[in-house]
């Protein structure tokens, strides 16, 4: 009993103290602030599709040549390519991340002015964008070498001959760019919303 | 019960130092923000130094290997892959806008209590930060392949002939996540000093 009274003590005086020192009435300020707590819920919920919509789709980019010999056989898929395998661990790591930043997500909503919470959230999702976005880079500069290829070095462009395997892994690609981006933004309008605390 | 009184006093007097500034004096809660501004500036020195050093490195990593024929010659160029060319690019991009960050960083020292020059630095940080990451990855992934290769695609390790331009271009890509982890740690700063604002 005692630590239910203080905790509900505690931060029921924390969140005063937080609010009062800005304004004096914490509501009127609480409108877009909640508003922007909502849309980043939002963000957030497309951001983990995508993620994972990108590590799953890269996951199972596989493709064996119909042509293959007893002895040798031509197939393609992701864990040939070290960037493929760092891009869906990677972003297999960044959507569940997003899952997990899903309750404090919902914490800004109920208490749009509790800075705690926005911070941690900022700060990590900083880290887990640089993370996506090294992984859609490199996966990218391997989607395109398996594009063009690269005559200099020798290499041949696969594309030719693994169309099914180079169109999975370019969605892949995309994807992941476009969790790089709701991450971009999310981050963006949580510093905005900060800033104003 | 003695403790949470004491929790309580102090982290109230925290708060009250600390969102006193924002209704009208500004000198009492300066001196850290002023470490932070300082801090910053001298990180950014040295991602400024970091990021043209990658992307100069970069540019100059070229190499003609000795045993070329008179109507073949063998030369590997950053300008031949696509990737180190985006990593030359944006890098020099990145290096570009950090120089002209600096005045704003300057002003938050002069002003440490300024909320909008750092929002500005947050954002535009974290832009360049992307892109950094970006051009960062996708130099790695390249790197990856010329020491490496892959054999799945046929494409052979360039590093045993091109030592050279191999170590040059892993220098540069390592200077230009040097530049990442700067970039992320003044960003993450600035979203710690922007949340007592």
């Amino acid at each position: 009993m005692s630590t239910t009274i203080e905790v509900g003590e505690s931060s029921s005086r924390k969140v005063s103290k937080e609010k009062t020192p800005l304004i004096g009435a914490p509501k009127r300020a609480g409108g877009w602030k909640k508003g922007v707590a909502i849309i980043d819920f939002i963000l957030r919920l497309g951001a983990i599709a995508s993620a994972f919509g990108a590590a799953a789709t890269m996951a199972m980019a596989d493709e064996v040549l119909p042509f293959f010999t007893q002895f040798l056989k031509f197939e393609a898929s992701y864990d040939n390519f070290t960037a493929f395998q760092f891009f869906v661990i990677s972003m297999a790591f960044v959507g569940g991340y997003l899952v997990l930043s899903l309750p404090f997500s919902i914490v800004t909503i109920i208490r749009p002015h509790a800075v705690g919470p926005r911070l941690f959230l900022i700060i990590l999702d900083m880290v887990f964008l640089t993370v996506a976005t090294a992984s859609a880079a490199a996966g990218a500069a391997v989607v395109y070498l398996a594009h063009n290829g690269n005559q200099d070095s020798n290499w041949l462009a696969i594309c030719n001959q693994f169309t099914d395997f180079c169109q999975q892994t370019s969605g892949a690609v995309i994807s992941a760019f476009v969790s790089v981006v709701l991450l971009l933004f999310l981050v963006i309008m949580t510093a905005v919303a900060l800033r104003s605390h």
